[in-house]
């Protein structure tokens, strides 16, 4: 068998792992919780649909690879949830080693390809990344949303940590970052976002 | 709300149920079953690794969203194995009306593009469905090969319904389907999978 094609495979068989890192996030029917494959097809969908939303062209043929592989460092790391400041620290250093090791599965070529897609969305800063970005903060928003934020009740979620997470979701897409506000809003006043943000007179 | 992203976001939030189709694979490691959405973001993984072995071009703008929905369908239709004659004979029926309620969410515009992409996948005639074709037969074929093929074990597989399944699946790529079929007779000879194809002298 053809040496290429073999380290392909073997790179699509190492990326099976991804199913079993699980995340923080509920299904919409809230019966479990879901796992970075599943979000990583969530995301390139929604990045197929979404797209009119972003204020700059971009490009889904950079886009889609970039959500499709943007957690297999946690095969190594391991997932780090979003408003953990403990694991947050040790995050990129983690990532990084796990970067270098899972792309360094695929022929040359593309393992390059994608490590510098992975970099990419990290430094956050082209239309692509701010819009994969958008997309990988808003999917477990939405999910949140569906099951009455059972996921920020568990772990006491603040209003200003979901801010800060999300302090440049509307450089992706404007009108969703804006809709995802009012959704906050509503899970602040029932109660399952614990308001630390609004100011008494 | 705008109505268009409204009617984006209810998809997106009803295609949320695949996570929960279950198929008949096992994962790499032969813990659990994997579901139709794992299943559709290794396909589209792999959709972007594999180009190459497409004897013809092939658009990947139009591939990847065909695979990301093309077992959207089973939300209603459910998970027909590959082997099961009995559901295979009503599949079709099933599969038509479910797909004209769930790509029927969207915006008319984004809900016509989706229908016909599965329907282009279905239909079997584009480089693209015949690749996706592909891709959708050998994903499979390869978790099965990594768990010395307990799937194949467990519904008494037999070579040559693997081999009417994947009849065509050289159309979509011959380099990778020649390599199925070492590995198809790797697991004849271990007893994993029926040999009724075999002529006696």
């Amino acid at each position: 068998m053809d040496e290429r094609l073999k380290k392909q495979l073997d790179f699509i068989l190492e990326a099976d792992k991804v199913k079993n890192i699980m995340r923080q996030t509920y299904l919409a029917d809230g019966k479990r919780k879901e796992n970075d494959a599943e979000h990583s097809w969530h995301l390139a969908l929604m990045a197929v649909l979404l797209k009119e939303y972003a204020p700059e062209k971009v490009d889904l043929s950079k886009v889609i690879p970039m959500v499709l592989i943007h957690d297999l460092v946690e095969i190594d790391a391991g997932d780090t949830y979003a408003y953990d400041a403990v694991g947050g620290a040790t995050q990129h250093t983690r990532e990084e080693a796990a970067a270098q090791r899972i792309y360094g599965i695929l022929p040359e070529d593309q393992g390059k390809w994608l490590y510098n897609l992975w970099e990419e969305f990290e430094a956050y800063e082209t239309p692509e990344a701010k819009y994969a970005h958008m997309l990988d903060n808003s999917q477990p928003l939405f999910l949140n949303n569906a099951t009455d934020g059972i996921s920020w009740v568990e772990h006491g979620v603040k209003k200003s940590q979901i801010y800060t997470r999300n302090r440049r979701t509307g450089e992706g897409a404007p009108k969703i970052w804006e809709y995802m506000q009012e959704l906050i809003d509503q899970h602040v006043e029932k109660g399952h976002v614990i308001d630390d943000m609004s100011k008494k007179e």
